[in-house]
């Protein structure tokens, strides 16, 4: 085990890394929004609405490339790589975790939910994260031990317990089939039978679990997603006070491809236990 | 039947009440971005989660009294007036339809979509519209026959008639009982399995129609919206070469509370199709 001098060591490292970060997700961010006035050629990956574009490749190697060249023993986990058949797989080594565009079929309409996040992991822990909004060019940034902020300002979760006062947040995910819809539909549904204040649905994970982080959700689930949307946001939701789970209850699992986000302990074991699972293939099912 | 001198000379005279209109939601706009910060004081209406707070009365009231002092002989309808028991009637008179914050809930929780809603009519003809995203600053504007326009930029909608590349916004509604929900739920399901891009929830009528109007999204459909909501996005929808139509394929209802609004033609009569009918109270239920 690592004594406190050798963590603090390692933390003032890493403190370093996500400097650079910060810098990549502003120049990575650059790019889409110019990219983002343009007409894209959309192509399809898992489904029909799994979407991807020249710019979400062209800015995960622009990340990817950039960082390597800086830390070239470090690990690299990205979307687009993955999509093209790269090991999804978290080892002690230091990790960079990233999604260029999340939110690409928003970025494919122009509709204003698009960000850049890099999360980072040593010994499968998340130490950072970064997630930067390219249209409003909000910075949500923490450091485990540090707090979360979005432009320098401080965040806090809500403290909200109360589920007839929540505003909660989710997306749809790729799988379309009928009996994926019904459950998707019958968790939405027993929520508002709880009468929750709203659900919103905003087509970027990232940045909806950065609501919940900034207090202005109380709540965020979601079956589908990915490592690459959870990294960096759940360092960011642990430092503004938040609790981030497995949809089963227990601790998170980065590679489950599920997740309940929630301001307290309280809102996120209700959910948990509200909704009904949705099974994705896990993120590091090519791993070994 | 009025010239073509006539109407010229009317709107002529709808150009300034534009001009007032536009200067009193960036008031609005103001008081609400302020109070958007602090506290809010919640009450509810008609339902649990239909809400309201002080900030909404205060501004439909700064809103109201500062145009009634400019156009004493103008009616007005207003969402908290309409609430407070005022008739809520279009008659051939200029009146202006009002909705003083749309998106309360999303206020509530300081998410950041609220607007302020200014829509304009004579003989029940809807003349402009002005529509204020309170924390984008965003001011969408369009006076009949002139285009519409966000911040001076001219919108245009966007050209898809395949719902297979369509990104479809919606809203939940007040009527949260379970028949209503499984109908709301149905009406997703079928988009979706007709492998629309994605469906999103913004949790603002008002902010949603504008994302038509500016082709961030291809359609957007809603049943339990209210005039206050429709008025002054129908307006910008048009002038941007868009369709708003009733949710039956007929041509709008103001008062109807339902609302089919598209980029084109096939896209709002697929949707129109597709959708079952969720049926609330007209607006115009107490006005004889």
């Amino acid at each position: 085990m690592a004594s406190s001098e050798e963590n603090e060591m390692y933390s003032k490292q890493w403190e370093g890394c996500m400097e650079i970060a910060v810098q990549t997700a502003r120049t990575a961010g650059q790019v889409i929004r110019e990219a983002f006035k343009h007409e894209k050629e959309v192509s399809t990956k898992s489904s029909p609405v799994d979407l991807v574009t020249e710019t979400d490749r062209l800015v995960e190697d622009l990340i990817i490339s950039s960082l390597r060249e800086k830390y070239p023993s470090h690990r690299f986990i990205g979307e687009e790589s993955s999509a093209a058949g790269e090991k999804c797989l978290l080892t002690d080594n230091p990790t960079w975790i990233i999604d260029p565009i999340d939110g690409t079929c928003n970025f494919i309409h122009s509709f204003p939910m698009v960000a850049v996040s890099i999360g980072f992991a040593v010994n499968k822990e998340l130490e950072f994260g970064v997630i930067y909004h390219c249209l409003d060019e909000n910075l949500y940034t923490a450091r485990k031990g540090h707090g979360a902020f979005c432009n320098g300002i401080q965040l806090q979760v809500s403290k909200e317990t109360d589920m007839s006062k929540a505003l909660i947040l989710t997306e749809i995910g790729a799988k379309r089939d009928p009996a994926t819809l019904k459950i998707f539909s019958g968790n939405m549904e027993r929520l508002l039978k709880a009468q929750v204040h709203g659900i919103r649905v905003i087509g970027s994970a990232t940045l909806a679990l950065c609501q919940v982080a900034s207090g202005a959700a109380d709540a965020y689930y979601q079956f589908g997603l990915h490592c690459w949307d959870i990294a960096a946001a759940a360092v960011i939701i642990r430092e503004a006070g938040g609790n981030v789970i497995d949809t089963s209850g227990g601790p998170l699992d980065l590679m489950s491809r599920r997740i309940v986000a929630a301001g307290t302990v309280e809102m996120a074991h209700y959910i948990a236990r509200e909704i009904q699972t949705i099974t994705y293939e896990r993120d590091d099912h090519n791993a070994n």
